[in-house]
């Protein structure tokens, strides 16, 4: 398996097929550190390479992931290294390091463990809609099978240590990724984060800082990993999103009973300009692709489904643009190709 | 003939059924005053009253306009006006007044008099495409039959005397609406404006000041009205307009050769809105019809002519808006009803 053949797939976050509303993806992910060796950013280049082996034989001994592909970041083109950022797989971290620096990806994607990021271990696992505690379990798992083999740096009064004190203790972080679009017509997503930052939660976009809001997807997740238990945040934060799919539900409704207009015009311009445009930067091409996704769950936009959406908010980003048209395309003319490419899948959609 | 009858015809500026290319309509309007008589301003109630009926009578004796429409303006609505005002008939000065003032207006609405706007006549010719001196022809024929019968206000030094000093001489304007969307995309109509301004042009948006640009609409005229002969000024304009048509269609044609997919995307943007908007406003649905019938005359647009965007253009303004739903309607509502209009019209196009 390589990269080629993950650009094939719907990417696991985007769930293709399965419609989980608001909810998009959960992720959880564990940071740990091998016990009294440098940090990956303090490490000596040989160095990383023996903790690199190490942790790959390591994973492998475990027998948790046996088809999973192993990625040597040093091999990794641009544009590969592009496409495994946007199925969330890597960090950008990871992407500016090239000596014993690595990734281990189950075929599904639903487990992901980057070597040598900012700590020896950064441990993903990610499942459509919301099912924190599954994958957690699932990680766990993993984890306690690896521990069983690497001792990992661990205090007692602290818990695990990590290059980031942000991260001491737990290690862990869980989070959710929403797509939470009638929050943000009734403007009411502001107060909502807002709110969320004093409860120590983080609301982040979808590609992470920076992104803010792209697509009107939101990624809730525990600001700090100290002082609670990982059941605790994970409990916590299932509950907070649990109340956010109300919020967006009502939302919805009440747009629908007093400004139905304004919602079939943000619907209609959506599907108008996506079906018309012949240059669509990616990001308008996300914001508007939730526009199509929302008029879809209300039922004004027809004959196309959610998995094409989602297939579609993955296939438009820069890296998977360059991949599925098997060459390196500069920024403006990947506006022409992206909008080729939309119109192309939403030709049978009608509004 | 009434006020519901104009709005049945399709403007005669706007000239349904005649694709006039960059150059829309041209119009000349003349100020006279009432030898002896003081200006509308300064005038009273009955003074007011005996101008406009020794004027109104003093047309009909002509017998150039056989079949014109009297309106009063006591007697006419706000959509009324606003309907007129739209059609290019009548001024918001006119607007404003309600004692003796009235327009007298041909059928075809090619000539328009007003009766006691800021001054005693405002005649105006209009005719679809270039063709100034033809209407400065009709209108001058017009004058001067009124002439024979009613003394205007004249210096011997110094012209016609208006009102407004800027109208003094030959109390003529002369103007001419062009359609200039490739000099607006490349903009490159910036410096076009200052340019004409240098030269003693003005330029304004489609219905006069404050709507600048609206459909990429522009009406060059005259600034001044002194110091040159009507033939002068006919001919000086005449010849800038047919500068600015090249120029515009020069604009088009490196804009096609230099960055095609840039055209396409602002025609097909613009037919995606329009026939998906559930809400539109007047001025977005004048910009985007007028990237439309770029659309229509550079053939990217199908199933639909110049003389139904032309038509769409008028009958999406307020007053015409009103007028044809047979109800007042409130602002916002007007944005629901206009885009179901549009999206009707436009339901057999292709793109």
């Amino acid at each position: 398996m390589k990269v080629e053949d993950l650009v094939r797939l719907p990417g696991s976050w985007l769930s293709v097929g399965l419609d989980t509303g608001t909810v998009i993806s959960s992720r959880v992910r564990l940071a740990r550190n091998v016990k009294d060796a440098a940090f990956p950013g303090w490490a000596g280049k040989d160095e990383r390479a023996s903790i690199y082996d190490r942790l790959a034989a390591a994973i492998r001994e475990t027998g948790l992931l046996d088809d999973a592909l192993y990625l040597s970041m040093e091999r990794l083109g641009e544009v590969d290294c592009l496409v495994l950022k946007e199925r969330q797989l890597i960090s950008n971290e990871l992407i500016g390091r090239h000596d014993g620096n690595g990734l281990v990806v189950s075929p599904d994607e639903s487990i992901a463990i980057m070597i040598n990021e900012e700590d020896h271990l950064r441990m993903q696992a990610m499942r459509p809609g919301l099912s924190l505690q599954a994958i957690w379990e699932r990680l766990l798992a993993i984890e306690s099978a690896l521990e069983s083999q690497v001792d990992f740096s661990f205090a007692p009064d602290l818990g695990y240590l990590t290059a980031c004190p942000t991260n001491v203790g737990t290690g862990m972080r869980a989070s959710v990724m929403m797509h939470l679009p009638a929050l943000k017509l009734t403007e009411d997503i502001g107060p909502v984060t807002v709110g969320l930052s004093k409860m120590k939660l983080a609301v982040r976009g979808l590609l992470g800082e920076g992104t803010d809001a792209w697509g009107n997807m939101f990624q809730i997740s525990n600001q700090t990993s100290l002082g609670e238990s990982e059941e605790q945040i994970i409990a916590y934060i299932h509950q907070v999103v649990e109340e956010l799919d109300r919020h967006e539900c009502n939302a919805r409704e009440r747009l629908m009973q007093d400004r139905e207009s304004l919602v079939r015009d943000y619907v209609g311009r959506a599907f108008g300009i996506l079906t018309n445009a012949h240059l669509l930067s990616s990001k308008e091409t996300l914001d508007l692709l939730s526009a199509i996704r929302l008029g879809i769950e209300l039922e004004f936009v027809e004959k196309i489904g959610i998995a094409e959406i989602n297939e579609l908010m993955i296939l438009t980003q820069p890296g998977h643009l360059q991949k599925i048209m098997q060459q390196v395309i500069e920024p403006e003319a990947r506006d022409k190709v992206r909008a080729d490419l939309v119109r192309e899948r939403l030709s049978g959609a009608e509004f």
